[in-house]
């Protein structure tokens, strides 16, 4: 029960927007009553919460599997965490677009816990710039924050317009994405 | 009067979110009637798309004079389209996330124009690069729609956590980004 209210919840808020969806129309939607969902949930910020922490969690997950993978050089790594974030959207597109839009409507005690897990996916990802520079395979002299910081724009702007329906494939931008993270559109001599 | 408006709402919708915020609010904020509102905008809908035809249409201006600049080669361009987007955090750093966060609040007839001015707003920027790419400057063999939107997702990002007053200055962020863009962060042999 608690992931059918998280499904269509989603469903719902990405519609019409967290502020606009009332817990009636999503115990409605579910033909259930509002114990129900005060059974599982406290209230509608609390089921926000969960949203955001179930899918920065699940990105988390897959981020930590990614760097501790010792056969892959950070190259390697660095495509599989583009691969993943945008790979992601085929599944999750609501959830994300919740993720991005809704986060200020969440209460500070319940923000708290997502800004945190945001901060260490972020770190995460500057973790292996560093380890990159330090093991020779990318640039010295870089603002590691920075590029991180340019990197997730990239990856995470794509929840904005990729179609993983669409004429290129999660893979296909991967490719495209990394080429140009590592080497730049510059012509080289 | 109607600036003031303008502004006035820029602000309540920014701290509030634009569904949470009624005529009323932005009324009693400036202290006028609700006929002086009225007298200015059919509704809220029409004050949400005058201020993201506002922001949009300020960004196109800057771009296309930047993209007729002849005096600058395609590089230099980029740079400047870059630097352009990021430095106007600065003064319109509300209507950007009201730009960004709200687009989905606009009724189809409203939205329209705005995805249109989007839409050729992302369609310069691939002229520079189809531009650059034909002047030898970047390299043949890319997709432009594809590095154009990678190039669009950093730096519209950067509303999301760039500081005009802390550590990194726009020129600075934008030198990074550039060099990143350009070069990559791979070791060059």
């Amino acid at each position: 029960m608690k992931q059918k209210i998280l499904d269509t919840s989603i469903h719902l808020f990405d519609k019409k927007g967290f502020t606009e969806t009332s817990v009636q129309e999503i115990v409605e939607a579910l033909d259930v009553t509002k114990g129900s969902f005060y059974y599982y949930f406290k209230n509608k910020q609390e089921l926000l919460t969960d949203i955001h922490l179930n899918f920065i969690e699940f990105l988390l997950r897959n981020q930590e599997e990614i760097l501790q993978d010792e056969s892959k050089n950070c190259q390697e790594k660095l495509r599989a965490m583009i691969f993943m974030v945008i790979h992601s959207i085929k599944g999750r597109k609501k959830s994300a677009r919740i993720f991005f839009r809704e986060m200020r409507n969440l209460e500070k005690a319940y923000l708290e816990q997502n800004v945190q897990k945001r901060d260490q996916f972020r770190k995460n990802f500057q973790t292996l710039i560093e380890e990159g520079i330090e093991k020779g395979e990318f640039q010295t002299g870089m603002n590691p924050d920075m590029v991180t910081r340019g990197i997730l724009g990239m990856t995470n702007w794509s929840y904005y317009w990729f179609d993983p329906e669409g004429d290129i494939s999660a893979d296909e931008l991967t490719t495209i994405y990394l080429e140009m993270i590592l080497n730049g559109i510059n012509k080289k001599d």
